[in-house]
């Protein structure tokens, strides 16, 4: 961490800054120049309140050089983390499908798309019975019933289950749900992010419309530093200026984050985007950038969705896109031995 | 609503969809053009999912004419909302002023500032127990100890207090508070604003990070569709791409959200801007621009808060402030009559 | 394109507004509700003010339903638009690789750098003489001297060149470049757009950094209404909020872009992102996306380069991206000829 | 500048580094850590590139400490700049209001503006002749006959003239116009910038709409490079993901440009919102904030007005303003001269 100081501070200001700091252990390089004198803190800043720091009257900025994330940091665990899911696993090197519709709907429907997607090559099922809505008018999602629902169809299939957590008191109905997904809305849901960092479940983190990578790694290691390892994070688009497409789904996340974490990474493009026809291309797109998977929605019949209808992909569209994917994975950009060092 | 159509639009579909439509109690204008077919839905399309109407095969666009919240839309409302707070209230001619310290630290310390505030002019007591932090490292608060403390200062000075609620499983904590504060991070949290739409408490809700202004008033039309009024809207500044302070404070908001509902609307600089001194000329402008009152953080010894010090004022800033706001006050934007209606 | 009026709009006002569109050979359909009343404006609605529209008394909002660009439109040019360059040609299944250094320093350094790029499988040279650097006290390229540096490049290896244009005064140097970039923060120079419409030159139309896609179109409309319908769009990143890369490179645009025009369409993952590492996984996404070419900075030595080399690959580099690009290609999206109608 | 280098870097690269940096007279202050090890550059560092430091092998991350311009930096220019304008001044305590309609439409039109502008209390007169437009089918400006025009206006009122320029070719047309305005779109049109820096007319500078205040300031660097001090700033609005008005006023660039820079701050509340019963609050708040002036569209009859005319007031509304802007005057945000320092 590197503070930068107002040229001649106060003498007891900063005598009682460097005392601050050393009392948390950490030692302290001062250089002084014309206009600043420049302080670089040496030992383990994570605790140092960057804020506090910056409120002082003798300071001028501060920047953090080590990151303020541990468990999530690559720095400090090269090895990529693989989160094994049922009989299957997300990261080291299997591409993770994670298909379903937005909202189950009925035992029929959410068997019926179990079913076909399974046969294109999903490797999970995703299905949304906690639906967070814009609106208290729209349909908020079949609740307790529709994780029982949910449950039915992994018997029929096998395939694992995601599905979405709201809150806290909803948890004790996730016993037999495989991976658990927190919403955008809820990325900085603190107090939900703690608990879960007490379960065994793996977790689904998906990025905020207004946060960045690094927002996104310090979630996850609210979870990590409960306990909980088995962190999946998924990029979903976020919110920009342009509105031609929903969100604006930030692919260089994928390699950036491949640099700062080792947690696996997948893309959603049906979120990110809210149109049915970028399915498709974006696809292929966050598969060819090096992704570990991607979670996209489809329904049996679109245009009678409950929700998110404008985005999901028919059972042989999806099929179409997974011909793609699987076109495209073994020329898919993977980074090398030494940058993950 | 208006719903543009394919040129040709398949006959069976299009009579499927002026079917269910009908089935809504909806009428439907319908006018020929050479590339469009436009149909205008008239009744109430609240119930109206767009998104589904957009998955349509034969839908270009829809576009709402009427608004998606009703509970909070001045067309429905002429009047301006008046929440009473204790002693004194918010909105209808009284200017509020919410002071203190970001974090409750102890009994001294939240007693001195509550003291403070309340002689330099504030109306309520402001201080937070349980803290939404980025970093799991950072203190998250005094929690349910520093909601006694500021309990006791409630008691000290009379002054009403507002303090935050980070989940559901807090608000039987709550009891003693005046008003129940719902975070930026929350602003989305649906299960929560449901559950605070069955009380009978006044409900501080800020705006999110990257939310619009309508996406604001969908969060208060669900605290209303359960029942409960007592509204406060809060600009605290949105996430862009100036980094010059902590986030954009859009006061255009403020004219804005009072052409749109009769909600009352506050601001607050101090997290807004992230910068003591910045929150004179934002209070000041707030003011000027017809807000019905301010939130400021303000701290006994600014550069010992356990957070957010870089942005809290001392107790003769404040007492700055408030004679700065004080005399502008007179001269305040106003709408009129007729804007309202 | 639609006119939302106010309930009962004043009969004079209304008249006037129907006699103004008759006037402009528009024809109104009008659709009566409880609360509004909608006209559907048919016919060339191209000319039509939508700011004016909106600003009359009895107009509650507008929305066009047909885009405001003509020339540069999908819908009324189904074919995709191929732009013949040198021995080449951009578009039209010819996948366009143009690479070369930011700036141009020296007829070694360009004389080398074009050879390698075109043993690499480069199908353009690029090189900057004029560079827009945000401070004034920054290289500003060798201007003149760099286009005469250019040209030695091109007759040395036979490939085309495109560089950028700053200012219409710049434009009678240009007789011998083959294409006329125009960048990010030149987008919306109307009066240089205009000028180069008169030309007979391809024009390489980079994306403003806050622009959106439409926007992207009007600027290619420009051109095109002067005569020019060699225009070229390159995506290149958007200003958000995220800081972990330097702008957001949006994929998204690719397929978007491709719906709503026949120009052809570029990526610059170089400039997106402006981090080396990050070029590779960018180039292979934005081909797997469907773009029809790639602009990549290469430069001989990086670490010396007087512009923008963090960014900037060897030779070396340049060569792995092209066999990953290479090796792609036979797999990435293709928008199907029933999308294009 | 503070350089943080990569743990063990090169020691021949190091040596190359510091040789380079010494060079160009620049003193360094290395601190050694665990992890990392900092330099701390002292010396003038405004020639520095900070992207060729970033693209360094050995080095992890640069970090500015002195800002990268000079001539607008309030650290090496104390006093507030004040720029005369014929018979009046910006800056310097007298607040400026700049009135008039967008485009200039005839003699009458404009001679009508200026008198009734004048009458409310304007100290100079605005009206475009050159329109940037996004479409290039919308009326584009009566160009030098507008010019014309307005110097008729001029001459009748008494009331100096500003109006924008969108190229250097038009730059002769600009003798008898008192200030240069460049718009928004030109905020980063370096040629043209340069070469206003070359003439002797006080300079309005826009600031564009993706644009941070940094780069606004290192434009006016441009200016200020080339001889010419008088350069006022104006803030228009800023691009983000809120449609609600236009663009989002960014007030708060007031009070932080006072800090960075000893130039003139206006405020164009028209063109930042785009709706004219916005520009009333947003134009006290701004008086309240402490801005130099306001930039506001007046035109005789708003729903006739060839461009903009959502965002026009009537005299009668913009006498309104004033009144209100003169009796939240004096009360405004000042910053204190210990501030200045």
């Amino acid at each position: 961490m590197i503070v930068v100081l107002k040229k001649n501070p106060d003498e007891k200001q900063l005598n009682n800054l460097m005392a601050w700091l050393k009392s948390l252990n950490i030692s302290i390089h001062e250089s002084a120049g014309d206009i600043h004198t420049i302080l670089g803190l040496v030992g383990d800043t994570t605790m140092v309140d960057i804020d506090l720091l910056r409120a002082l009257d003798i300071v001028v900025d501060v920047k953090r050089v080590q990151e303020p994330y541990k468990n999530a940091n690559r720095k400090f665990h090269e090895e990529d983390t693989v989160v094994p899911v049922g009989n299957t696993q997300i990261g080291g090197g299997v591409f993770s499908v994670i298909a379903g519709p937005c909202s189950i709907e009925s035992e029929e429907q959410i068997s019926l798309v179990a079913t076909a997607v399974k046969a294109a090559g999903a490797t999970m099922l995703r299905g949304g019975a906690f639906k967070p809505r814009t609106s208290p008018y729209a349909f908020q999602g079949l609740r307790g019933h529709g994780l029982e629902l949910l449950l039915i169809a992994k018997k029929l299939t096998g395939l694992p289950v995601v599905t979405e957590i709201m809150d806290l008191s909803q948890l004790h109905l996730f016993d037999d749900v495989d991976v658990i997904q927190v919403g955008a809305r809820n990325m900085q849901n603190f107090e939900l992010l703690k608990e879960l960092g007490h379960t065994n479940k793996p977790i689904l983190l998906k990025r905020g419309l207004a946060n960045t990578l690094q927002e996104l790694l310090m979630s996850a290691e609210y979870i990590m530093a409960g306990g909980n390892n088995q962190v999946i994070l998924c990029e979903r688009g976020i919110r920009t200026f342009e509105t031609a497409a929903r969100n604006t789904l930030d692919l260089a996340a994928i390699p950036l984050l491949k640099r700062m974490t080792h947690l696996p990474i997948i893309v959603d493009p049906s979120h990110a985007t809210g149109i049915s026809a970028l399915v498709k291309p974006m696809s292929l797109a966050a598969t060819a950038a090096g992704a570990d998977g991607l979670m996209i929605e489809v329904h049996n019949d679109p245009k009678r969705a409950l929700c998110d209808g404008a985005q999901s992909l028919t059972p042989t569209a999806f099929q179409d896109v997974m011909n793609g994917v699987r076109a495209i994975l073994p020329y898919a950009y993977q980074m090398s031995k030494e940058e993950k060092q």
